[in-house]
């Protein structure tokens, strides 16, 4: 399964990834974490890391050199756009920016399968970010070139599970034996509700540190409970950040709560700061979706376990994976 | 006149097209369906043809490596947008994309001279989309670059017209001798103005089936009837339906209707649907400049008839065609 | 200092510029004005000449291939933006067009260094245009990518003075023994600002023509008057438009009065017209760094001394220049 050749790519820095096509991927699309197997995972983590080699030694190839991607944001995201735009840029592919759907077809009433129908006749990949849940999959039903779903409501958000796993695998060298503790507004991050869905097909243990308005919903703490993996709730980090491998931050926003002394009781509580850093093993790392706003001090910024700008890189490494995967060049 | 050259690309596949420049083309404007004649479409529908084996062979080529398209949008038009942006790219060309020129230079109240003379200093040739009929002329006027009209507000939109009449050519094998029914919104539908007055240099047969306070204006008539090409109108499509080759639909927009109850009781008679298709030839094509909003069914969609996907498809080859004739290398 | 070598280029014009690094600028900031020499400017000088001989010969050039720019504008600016992106595409390397910033993750929040290391993850060089003085600076402290300030509030725009002492040094072939007269909005002009700073470093004269309440602001008349470069203001062009090599032209906004007759009394003192070009020397030019609305008649556009529409295509070369030395390639 795992197609990691780092020989190849020592003989033939040029040619890295031949012209195999992968029969699992090629012409597939990226739409929900639940359509990945461990094998899967291991194959795309193989291949972003030859990405990352890649990268660090030349920075940008050919592999994907004429090849189109719309990137299509139907709800703004600089990150995740940016994130795509420079993996097929990196890949020596062009890219179709496309922003501002909102004012123009669409706000003419184009249903989203006339929108992808009509540019996916000018491109090879299709980019979807789209704040309705679903759209990725009735794109994907209409469309005859894959679909890479970069966000869909409060849906699924594959690609950013995805860098996070792989986040996990290259800072700590594997994943399997891990205690993973969540931290935040467990209920209304769409991201850790991937990112545990894509955990349980490893040996790890969960812990969800967040105020008791905000815990992880009941149908995810289901879906882990169906597998072997150990997981439990807290509403302090104390009894739980010296045992953790990775410690995954998100933000907790004031919106979320109806009493505004509530909120203002609860939220120190979960502000990573140096002192807590102090109580964490020696090789954890933080990580973060990103944008952060107050829930990891700057003051961590320096601490070498502090991963979340590397995150952003690994994500470029999984979204090259993905592009080259999906167009047959990986 | 005609350039095809199949032969030449098989030859030669990375290098179809030489140095050759088209004396008529090379740096000029496309402003106005009114500057071709038969011979000029003739020259631009074959480059169209061969674009189109190109990038069915190759996906894309470097015909226009290191050039530069301005691609200006004074109003958002992802559709148009995109198309130009492909054709550059699937030529190995760059794009500047210039979407926002609303909040910026022009709102400090620049000219569009000024803001044309300083694009045209970083490209090698400027796609204009400006709300003003005219604006394209006035543009080219003070550019030494080639300037393409993608539409100056109600006068002219000349590359969609050049597609809409390639989609015949290409569909039906030949133009002269069909019957071509035009079905919605004859009386602001810019596209359907310009399509007629290039079908005028066919020998063929016009019918147009509107409502009527959305008749074909009068001065698109006395147009016509100044050539020998029949034509006339209806207010429904029974009579007609079965004796076209091509029923180019538009929308019909309820803002057009003084009286709203007018408009509920025209609406169903335009639209287009499995019982409409059952009527008409085996061999006619359907086409719409899309957007669509209900004037086609969507179960027509999977009716080999329907056209309208593909015409997205011939506008990528159209527009690589201009590009490519224009700076010199068709 | 100089690796002025069109020797270099004559024998080898696909790769004039090598792999030499220079050490001044490679991986460096380009923040303010400040931070450079008059060897410094000879130095970006001599690579935007070859850059401009290049672009002539060959259009576009292969120097940053693979080379990435994150092109993040704050405030929108098609000019500066454009340029940024064809000195890029000319370069042969590619860009992530970041123009929506605000209403993304900074909008929820996101302090700048976030969005910047975020950016960096995904690209070789940032040019940042942001509305708040300092923030160029602050972004590079927290950069390992080079910044290159696109303009940060009322505080510096390096490149556009750069690309206006080019212009001046290309045009007259020389910028010693000039007289510079600047004319128009001298207080809020922050081009002129660094203009004058940096024409500090040369044997020039200055002339400065205002109204009385947009004068040139005290601390830069004090910075000029600490070198030996002699400088005077007027209010009105008569007594200096004859003995002037360089007229600088800016506008004047009428938001800047306090009193509207005030404004409508002074205004027209300030208009270049064909009248003012006939009492000045035959080898002056008229410099501008538009958009303007008035200030300079478009009559006088076709006076081969109007140098405001050459002076953009010199901007292309500067920027074209930066790019290449701070990542190395000039």
């Amino acid at each position: 399964m795992a197609l990691h050749t780092p020989r190849l790519i020592q003989q033939s820095p040029h040619l890295p990834f031949g012209d195999k096509q992968d029969a699992s991927f090629y012409g597939k699309d990226i739409l929900s974490v639940k359509q990945f197997s461990r094998g899967d995972l291991n194959f795309i983590f193989g291949i972003a890391q030859e990405m990352s080699e890649m990268v660090r030694r030349v920075g940008s190839f050919d592999l994907l050199k004429g090849k189109i991607l719309a990137n299509v944001f139907y709800e703004p995201s600089t990150r995740t756009s940016s994130s795509f735009t420079s993996a097929m840029e990196r890949l020596g592919g062009s890219v179709i920016p496309i922003n501002e759907v909102r004012y123009s077809s669409v706000s003419k009433g184009e249903s989203l399968p006339d929108t992808i129908r009509t540019l996916e006749a000018y491109s090879d990949v299709i980019v979807l970010r789209h704040p309705e849940i679903g759209s990725a999959e009735l794109a994907a039903k209409y469309a005859r070139k894959p679909i890479i779903n970069a966000g869909d409501g409060i849906g699924e958000h594959p690609t950013q599970a995805l860098l996070d796993l792989f986040t996990i695998q290259q800072e700590m060298d594997r994943i399997d034996g891990l205690t993973i503790t969540m931290v935040g507004d467990l209920k209304y991050g769409r991201t850790l509700h991937s990112l545990a869905r894509l955990l349980t097909l490893y040996n790890v243990r969960l812990n969800y540190v967040s105020p008791d308005v905000l815990r992880m919903p009941g149908h995810i703490l289901d879906e882990v409970n169906e597998t072997s993996i150990p997981q439990a709730e807290y509403n302090s980090l104390d009894p739980v950040i010296g045992e953790s491998d990775v410690l995954y931050v998100t933000r907790i926003q004031k919106e979320r709560f109806s009493d505004e002394n509530e909120y203002e009781s609860v939220k120190n509580s979960f502000v990573i700061s140096p002192e807590t850093m102090q109580q964490a093993k020696e090789d954890m790392i933080v990580m973060h979706p990103l944008p952060r706003v107050g829930e990891i001090s700057m003051d961590v910024d320096d601490d070498p376990r502090a991963a979340y700008f590397r995150q952003m890189e690994y994500g470029l490494y999984v979204r090259m994976a993905l592009l080259a995967m999906v167009l047959g060049k990986a």
